[in-house]
């Protein structure tokens, strides 16, 4: 490395030089300005020293605090499995991932609000007709009918746009935490109407928790909180010309909205909902005798509002 | 948990649902605020969070640069062992052990300034008196006299002294990582004279990297730094009455002074280096006929100040 011959003898001493023989620690940030030669990553770890330093700083942290934290990381990375990454689920329950979601997709005034993807959506989803149901026999759940208009941010329907949906069933589990799964389940593409219409039949999804078996766990109960999120349907939503839009939709009355440990739930994205209890209305939606097997049935109603790309590409070069 | 039972109920809502249902992300520190029993905890979360959504935010950090780092983080915890800790390297090289050592040990102005203590010290160093060598026979390096009076801050040498010293061979290598190590070697506690003066035989430390075959090593080749450290000696120095000094001792002729992974070096701590050609002067300073095998003797001078407990502990009482 040309970099280390020139550092071999101090007395030809670059900046670097000088600033490291300071009794000061602001020379990290100029050792890796005189050393680093990519600009993206002397910017990246630039401002990572400099907020790690000021954190450490400002609170004034222990041996024993640094000590637990480096055993904490390090049980992170050796719990961590191909199927449950310790590190992402500290960015989530920090908020990182949510936060990068939002400087990565900014979304126009109007435009529906997006929301993580999480880890459970999967290619293999049917393509099905507006109107039909997303679920095999036997799903556990209670009956619910969803609804919605995919509109663009003038108010016009969408002709062609499709709805990516998947969700967890009844008892807060996904098809593919079943071992036994052969097919998809609570899952589908659904296509709109020409009047951007697409309604489906499901079960209501459940609340389920996050994985706190390993220092993630550790680290919400020694903040005080719990690893449950508010029962949720998952969509990816696209259409021609338009901005695909990520997002989740909350039904009102689903326990853990305020206190969501990966801090997805949005206000926006909050959803009243109905509830019927008349058969004769149930026909009218669609379910089938038997169907419905608790007495009444979730009805759900959101329309979509979706961004144009030529907007949305508008709006980023705005924030250059 | 009684708090989850708070949160069934969205109307119910307190501070941390009001904040959560807000579409921003300042909710993650509402929400720990409200959860969060432990006034520590909260503190140093809540600083975690602010400074780790500034960084996301100020880079506009990419989906990309979060799952390198996510997988960085992963290898860093799968890589290391109970002989390399990645994260213990993370922290080093990224300047937060020194700020830590910084932080914990202030040092009132004129006492000689610390330095961390690194992996290899051992308690099973022999205690010698001054004047006696380190080495055992063998041991590869160019003979080396050091010599120093303990002093404290009104300038008076203090009895009772002890210069723990251990450090590196002519090779870069410490005894402990030489597979068939039997006992201690270039390792002591030399017991100073009654006049403060400690001095003993040994050979010149070399230069050494730390490890850089992990993720680690990759960050910095990606910032365009090398893994070696200055050549150097590692104090302990104790007395009774006295704050217990950590310290390392830097040569000035060493590579690498300017350009430290760990950033442990400090302007006070670096040496003027005196080399001696004269067998009169050799015998004088004690070696024995074979001791000096490379035609010179490298003289290393230098003066340890001690602050007393009293006075580190009203220092640190001024800085609350």
């Amino acid at each position: 490395m040309a970099s280390i011959d020139v550092m071999r003898d101090p007395t030809k001493s670059g900046k670097a030089i000088r600033a490291q023989l300071r009794e000061t620690i602001p020379h990290v940030i100029t050792l890796l300005d005189e050393l680093c030669k990519n600009s993206r990553t002397l910017e990246v770890f630039t401002s990572l020293v400099k907020h790690l330093h000021a954190f450490a700083r400002e609170t004034k942290l222990s041996h024993d605090e640094w000590r637990l934290a480096i055993e904490m990381l390090t049980r992170a990375g050796k719990e961590s499995t191909d199927f449950k990454n310790e590190f992402i689920l500290l960015s989530d329950t920090l908020g990182l991932s949510v936060l990068l979601d939002e400087v990565a997709h900014p979304r126009p005034d109007g435009a529906t609000e997006s929301c993580e993807e999480g880890p459970f959506f999967t290619v293999d989803a049917p393509e099905l007709p507006s109107g039909t149901s997303l679920v095999k026999d036997g799903t556990l759940g209670e009956a619910m009918y969803f609804e919605s208009t995919v509109k663009n941010l003038q108010g016009e329907p969408i002709k062609g746009a499709k709805l990516e949906v998947w969700q967890a069933d009844g008892d807060g589990l996904y098809d593919v935490q079943y071992p036994d799964r052969q097919e998809a389940n609570n899952r589908a593409r659904i296509l709109a109407t020409d009047d951007g219409i697409a309604t489906f039949h499901g079960v209501m999804p459940t609340a389920y928790p996050i994985p706190s078996d390993g220092p993630v766990g550790d680290m919400l109960r020694a903040t005080g909180r719990h690893p449950h999120r508010a029962s949720h349907l998952h969509f990816h939503i696209t259409a021609p010309g338009y901005d695909t839009l990520t997002t989740a939709l909350y039904p009102d009355f689903s326990p853990f909205l305020g206190t969501d440990p990966v801090f997805a739930t949005r206000k926006s994205l909050i959803c009243p909902m109905g509830l019927s209890t008349d058969p004769k209305e149930w026909a009218e939606l669609g379910f089938k005798e038997g169907d419905v097997r608790t007495g009444r049935v979730h009805i759900w109603k959101y329309n979509f509002v979706l961004a144009s790309n030529a907007e949305v590409a508008a709006l980023k070069a705005s924030m250059k």
